[in-house]
C-alpha cells in the first residue's frame, strides 16, 4: 500500500486503529477452541466485526509460529481472507526480524512474497544490511523499532551517546536508508513524554504505536503529541478488543470496542 | 543440553564446529531440487556426512519460513531426524527473535516445545523481558547478539556510552539475567580484534562465532583470542561446507570440508 492510500483510508474511516491479532488458542472462546481451524475462524470473526473501524491489522507472528504448521496455515488463511475482501487494508506482520543481508532478504520474501503483507517490524541492532533488503520491494514497508513500550526498553534504548539516547540515534540513522514512503517507527504509547520529541526528529514518518490500553498508554496523549499533518499514527490495540469478551458474543463486543476506539480517535482527525 | 555435556562433546569430537543449515532451494544440487521433500533430503545428507565432525547444527529459520508451510515441514523434519539419531547434538535455531514478554514466551514455545531445539538466537534491543522468557526452560539456551559479523554492526554496536561501546553494555548487562549455563553470545569472526576484549568481559560464556570462511573471518585468530578453559566457542561454517559442491557429490564434499575444519580446530583443542 502506498502512503497516500493509507492517509486516504485514515481520512475516510476517521480512524488510525490497528487491530492486533495475537490469537492464542487458550484465550479464544471455548465454543471455538476445538474446531480444526479455530484460530482462523476467530480471526475471521474479529476482522468482519472490526473492519469498518480499523485501517490496519497486525498479526503477531509468534502466536502462529508457536502452533507449528497449523499456526502457519491459520496465518496464511487470515492474510488471504483479508485480501479476499478487496478493501484497502494495511496488513503488517509483527515479527521483529532482522539478520545479515542474505538472511533479511529471506525474511522479506516470507512476508512480501510468500504472504501478502504490506509491512514487517524489524529490530535495528544489526544495522543497515539487516534493514535494507525489506526496502527493495515497491509499496512495502519496514517498521523499525524505535522506542518500545515494554519495561526492558530502559535497558539499552536510553543509553546516551553524545548526549542523545540510543533510540534517537536509531531513528535518525535509519532515515538515511529509506523515506516516509517506505519506513515507519515503533514508538510505544507508554513513552508519551518522549513522543513529542520523537515527532520532532521524524516529522513526516508514520509511527506504529502499541501499548494503548492493556499496557497503560493514553490515546489522548499519543494523539496530542504524536500526530503530524498526514495523521502519522497507526495506533494498535489488541487485548482490549479481541479478548474483550470470552463468550459467544466475542465478535460483537470486539466490534463495539473497536467502534469506541474509532470514536475516541475521531475528534483528533478533523 | 547441559553445558557439561556440550564441553564433553567438544572434547570427544575434538571439534567446536557448528554447521549452518541455510538451505536454499535454488542453491541445492539440481538432481534434488524437484523432489517434494528436497530441503529435508539435502539436510539429511549433510547431517549424515558431517555429524562425526560437528558438535552443533544451526538451521537459519529465515530460509525455511520463506518457503511457507513446506519450509516449516522441512524444518520440523530436520529437527526430528537429528534427534532420532540419538547422538548428543547441540541444535540451535538461528532466528534472531525478541519481543515484549508475552510474545517472547510464544517464541520460546515455538523453538523449545513445538520443536526440540537447545538454543535460540535473540536480539537484545528490547531488553530484559524480551530475553528472560527463553531462560525459564531447563537446559535450554539463549544466544544473545553481542557483536555481529556483518557490515551493519558498525551502525549502532560501536556507539560509545560512558566510554564503552553498546555491544559491551549488552554483553555485561545480559549476564545479570542468566549464567554461563544458559546464556551465550554471538561474536562475529570478522571482529577478531575485539574478541580478546569480549572474552575478558565474559570469561566463562560460550560464544557462537559466525563469519569464518565466506564472510572472511580467520579460524586461527578466533581460537587464539576467543577460547577459554572450557573451550568456550561454537564456530559456525555454512556456505563453505553445505555448498562446497553443487553436484551429486555434495554430501561427500561437505563431509570432507567439515573434516578439514575439524582437523584445523584439533590443534587448539589439546
Amino acid at each position: 500500500m502506498k502512503r497516500s492510500e493509507l492517509v486516504a483510508q485514515i481520512r475516510l474511516k476517521k480512524s488510525m486503529l490497528c487491530v492486533g491479532l495475537d490469537t492464542n488458542i487458550s484465550l479464544i472462546p471455548e465454543f471455538l477452541r476445538h474446531k480444526p481451524d479455530a484460530i482462523f475462524q476467530f480471526n475471521k470473526a474479529i476482522v468482519d466485526a472490526t473492519i469498518d473501524y480499523a485501517v490496519a491489522y497486525k498479526p503477531n507472528i509468534a502466536f502462529y509460529e508457536s502452533m507449528g504448521i497449523s499456526g502457519w496455515q491459520a496465518l496464511e488463511q487470515t492474510v488471504s481472507y483479508i485480501r479476499s475482501l478487496n478493501r484497502p487494508i494495511f496488513l503488517l506482520a509483527d515479527a521483529k526480524r532482522g539478520d545479515i543481508g542474505n538472511t533479511s532478504k529471506m525474511y522479506a520474501k516470507t512476508f512480501f512474497e510468500q504472504m501478502d503483507f504490506d509491512a514487517v517490524t524489524v529490530a535495528p541492532y544489526m544495522g543497515e544490511d539487516s534493514v535494507t533488503p525489506f526496502l527493495e520491494y515497491k509499496d512495502k514497508w519496514v517498521i523499525v523499532l524505535g522506542l518500545t513500550s515494554n519495561k526492558g526498553a530502559s535497558d539499552f534504548q536510553f543509553l546516551e551517546f553524545d548526549g542523545k539516547p540510543l533510540y534517537e540515534h536509531v531513528i535518525t540513522k535509519v532515515q538515511q536508508w529509506g523515506s516516509p514512503e517506505n519506513l515507519m517507527f515503533v514508538v510505544g504509547a507508554t513513552q508519551t513524554k518522549y513522543i513529542e520529541h520523537i515527532r520532532s526528529i521524524a516529522k513526516d514518518y508514520f509511527f506504529l504505536v502499541p501499548g494503548v490500553g492493556a499496557q497503560g498508554g493514553s490515546l489522548e496523549d499519543v494523539c496530542e503529541y504524536g500526530m503530524n499533518t498526514d495523521f502519522g499514527l497507526l495506533i494498535n490495540s489488541t487485548r482490549d478488543i479481541i479478548y474483550a469478551s470470552g463468550g459467544d458474543d466475542f465478535a460483537d463486543i470486539a466490534g463495539q470496542k473497536a467502534k469506541a476506539m474509532q470514536t475516541s480517535m475521531q475528534k483528533f482527525l478533523k
